[in-house]
């Protein structure tokens, strides 16, 4: 167990070691253990070594100066330098949020960017101005084919969107449009376990269960073609709308560490008190998660949640209690420290 | 077969038959023939008869003035004054993007409006002004349960979205959050086919295959508690914040004809033209197009689609041939037309 702050700490201080600005490596570090915080835990800490291997193989530049590159009253467009993925995005959602509260309603698209953590990271941003956030992204890695075909031509392209309450937890989706998104296959080839039918498929179009063959499937869509669809869709808007890449263009940031990714993302923010009262609203709210947590449920099932209610909870029990860090990563992060230089987590 | 002339010709003098101004049945009539155009049969005229019955129990208001209540620079919200859903959505489809051609990006929510036909009408409003659509919408009747739950709090509550390309037709998406939509149920009824595993489950949480048996049971969302999330979040965006109903206060507009639906919908207009040069986004877009459509397929499968594509040859080819009126369905709108005393159909 590490704190935040122990944390935070850390990180910054691996990044400040391979060339990062202080107040980039502070901003990265403090987005970076929100993820760890909320239970994104592929998405958190756990990136680390492979971001900082990208910076030092030339992948990724760590003076990289964001900039807002197109402006209206309602949209922005962040070129993001080749930088660390999240500071391009949060320049985006501070952006949105900016514009959201005299438009109404902002969006903002990345371009150049990289690989920037958990989707929701960015959609929650809005939460504390009483905005709704709603977050697109590329996925960094093609795993899905078109419905039908067997050409890694789609990434796992996520959605999330944060919805604030009142005395109830906020609403936050945060998913994949695939089955599963392909940490999940990582973690079951890591255990040695079979994965469930409907994850993935061969070329033949045959189920594919054994984890370590994952390289030779495809990731599954939810509900068929429209899982696909959506992937397209997000990917279109999170992509192709800003120059970022898309379709063949994703590069593999797993497999390549040198070959800038140029990836997009997109935030919009919904500004609540334009549409009328925000106490109002949040109280509808609340009325709603209420009625569908005390609803009925399916022989054996013990409770039904509301999307977020898992990460709020999680978020609680590791502001108080701290971060696990598991062995195996610890000792990836002691390794790391050494070879940059940095001080070690306590 | 019909022409489109013809049955915008027929469904507009129904509506004037049951008091609706020659303007607004005019608009009405035209979105309603694009959906049979484009092959949303089940929300097209399909839909009139439900429609006119409506007005003539006093559910909804023939003469309704649709009117934007709240408004910024880049938001919109309507009230549709219990009128027919297209006038409404239209509004605020005209609305959006008008506003984003100065703003970049707009969004208008509608709430006290009723059933507005195919979501994609509205998403493809955006495309003949170099403009991406995305719409969501609370549908008009409960048919879904929270994950793990068996009361029906939710709608099948779409998402559509369409992008133009250059000389590709555009991709336009149109998708209920659930595996099949509930028309799809009522028609493997009249035909008297079973339903696959996976669209219905029993408030046991057994498959149910029996249509005839739909009211006893759930629609499955896609994806499982995925498609759950997405359900709620397009609700609350097209619902809740916007005054509209959601969750228990959702009328099933198809068992009740007096109750006001307040129904809820929102779209969003995106101007390519503020995120660079068009004509370079719709190249990339048409070159993702062909990219996917030439990619290898699975064993077995002819082709690989776009969304929008079936709806785009459907359009094409009924243009030219008619639109075709299943015989059961012309004996209703004969019916109608003597019962309302308008034109009947040629």
């Amino acid at each position: 167990m590490v704190t935040a702050e122990q944390l935070r700490r850390f990180i910054a201080g691996v990044y400040q070691a391979v060339g990062v600005p202080a107040d980039d490596a502070a901003t990265v570090a403090q987005l970076m253990v929100k993820a760890d915080l909320i239970g994104a835990d592929g998405h958190g800490v756990f990136r680390l070594p492979q971001y900082v291997r990208r910076i030092r193989a030339g992948g990724m530049n760590p003076v990289a100066v964001p900039t807002l590159v197109q402006e209206r009253a309602a949209m922005g467009l962040v070129d993001g330098d080749n930088g660390l993925g999240h500071l391009a995005v949060s320049l985006a959602a501070r952006t949105a949020i900016s514009k959201a509260r005299s438009a109404g309603v902002a969006w903002c698209g990345v371009r150049n960017g990289n690989h920037a953590g958990p989707a929701s990271l960015y959609a929650r941003m809005a939460l504390p101005h009483d905005m709704i956030g709603v977050y697109f992204a590329v996925g960094s890695a093609n795993h899905l084919a078109p419905w039908g075909g067997i050409e890694l031509l789609l990434s796992t392209n996520p959605i999330a969107a944060a919805i604030p309450a009142g005395e109830e937890p906020p609403v936050v989706l945060d998913m994949a449009t695939t089955v599963a998104a392909y940490g999940k296959v990582k973690v079951k080839a890591q255990r040695g376990e079979a994965m469930p039918e409907g994850w993935m498929i061969d070329r033949q179009g045959n189920p594919l269960t054994d984890p370590t063959r994952s390289a030779e499937g495809l990731l599954m869509p939810i509900g068929g073609y429209k899982g696909y669809g959506l992937a397209l869709i997000f990917g279109l808007l999170a992509g192709t709308l800003n120059g970022a890449a898309m379709g063949r263009e994703v590069v593999d940031f797993n497999a390549d560490d040198t070959t800038e990714t140029n990836t997009g993302q997109a935030i919009m923010a919904i500004d609540i008190a334009a549409f009328g009262d925000v106490a109002e609203f949040k109280a509808r709210v609340d009325a709603l998660a209420r009625d569908i947590r005390g609803s009925g449920r399916l022989p054996g099932v013990d409770r039904i949640a509301l999307p977020g209610d898992s990460s709020h909870a999680t978020r609680l029990l590791r502001e108080k209690a701290g971060i696990p860090i598991p062995p195996p990563l610890r000792a990836q992060l002691d390794t790391l420290a050494r070879e940059v230089g940095a001080e070690p987590l306590p």
